[in-house]
């Protein structure tokens, strides 16, 4: 098993989880019916790779022209549908099988877009794109403000990964052990951030044009 | 008139009737100016091609690139607002027309996908999004859930359709005959859904975080 | 200093300025952390311009290939986060600003879709898009039905302009100077329209099938 093996591996592994999550999720609130279910894990699953492969123009994206990433959302999806109610120990599995896929979203994400020429600063942000896009494109289906945007920290671990594996691969050319180091320090803010509650400083609404 | 008339004039038929209910249907709930009505018509009518296009990379878009699309979407979009309140009998026959461009769209969108050489499975979810994907994007913008998510056996006949022309198209070489039954067979879906108003399963809110 | 440089220029005061505003617009309503404030800024800024350059299949988009588009966005929306408390003569320079922008954005967004060979038609939508498209995906990531569809007179004036500059810059082949008269109209437009408070016609919502 090559170093591709192991990260396509882990590429699955995050969309099988996000689709899991992102349709259990989407289920809490709103009443949807097996097709809502299915699609919305679905997207957010793959929903990042594919903004991110549309503004890069990589067209048809990845998640559609491999089989296997389709299955593994799809397999994530109905796996939701049948649990429906996921038993409490469900959930810490669910929270570190999903802070791997926001790793590996992001650093491949941003690895991506560094191939495609994008300049430094745009291709790390492609990586968060890559990494909470599908979960972004989830909550507003649904008519949740994003969570991403509003409260977890999620967003800086994955703007982090992406921008420790974008500079490091780029000072040292050793792209292969950067695109660890930026994921596992993603993978380590996530877990930290949601074990000790941290979150981003953040504005109180002001209300209609007072201010 | 030759099969390629026919599915054209289909294809348009399917754009006016899509504009029409789609502008009828946002301003349901809605406030909107005469901006929003037809911008919001011209969404739904050509918004699923556009989404699905732009996965494809075959930009620009074909609405974009022949007048006639944007020309028979605007024309059912100002239809919806000369109308204002549609009387009980075009309610009817708009779900027919509707049904008609569902499955021409269902058909056609992955019929494109195939050609632009996508896999059978992602050509049959391109399928679904050109039929769907316009309705879904009307639904974001005025702030309801996507209708085709929650309760309506809408999507279920596109995917039906494209995946019995996908296949039989695939099976036989016979693309045309396939298509065609493909699209009847949505057709007779969709209606036989909303005369016996069929829903497929689905599951209840749970509420934030408690399973 | 050529016209070029003006026109970047413009350009970019329209890219802080889109920032600024959308930043200070996404928090009067919904609590948003400092990742949601800087990522709607942005998303303000430059939103109409990707969804451009996507549908014309000019990627990598322009915004996320020149350093200085994400400098200005972010500097905009960094602005809006350090300021908070907007004061009351601030809103009247965003006001003007946010008309400049919306006029350069306007008018050169249709140039683009001209230039890669769009129809008239479809390169004046393309260029409200390039106007509105980023305060549209804003809107509806914070959940609120995007204020062009209902109630402000932002996309006629952003119509209006492109389209003098596509027929006009068509008719006489001086482009730039049909340029520059197409985004004066829209600015005055604009101006005349926040000053006398004027709207276009609207529709009543009728609520559900009632009608």
């Amino acid at each position: 098993m090559t170093g591709a093996h192991v990260v396509l591996a882990l590429d699955l592994l995050g969309t099988v989880t996000f689709a899991l999550n992102g349709a259990l999720t989407a289920t809490r609130r709103v009443r949807l019916d097996i097709v809502g279910v299915l699609a919305l894990g679905v997207v957010t699953a793959i929903g990042g790779g594919l903004v991110r492969d549309v503004l890069l123009g990589a067209t048809p994206p990845a998640a559609l022209e491999h089989w296997y990433y389709l299955a593994a959302a799809g397999a994530g999806a109905m796996a939701a549908w049948a649990i429906a109610r996921p038993p409490r120990a469900l959930h810490r599995v669910i929270v570190v099988l999903d802070a791997i896929g926001l790793s590996v979203f992001a650093v491949a994400g941003a690895h991506k877009a560094m191939e495609l020429g994008l300049q430094p600063v745009a291709a790390i942000i492609m990586g968060a794109i890559t990494a909470v896009g599908g979960g972004t494109l989830r909550d507003v289906l649904v008519g949740d403000v994003p969570s991403v945007l509003t409260s977890e920290l999620y967003a800086i671990p994955a703007l982090v990964g992406a921008a420790v594996a974008v500079v490091a691969g780029g000072v040292t050319h050793h792209t292969a052990p950067a695109a660890v180091v930026g994921a596992a320090l993603c993978f380590a803010i996530r877990l930290v951030g949601v074990r000790f509650d941290l979150h981003a400083p953040a504005r109180e609404p002001r209300g209609p044009r007072n201010g």
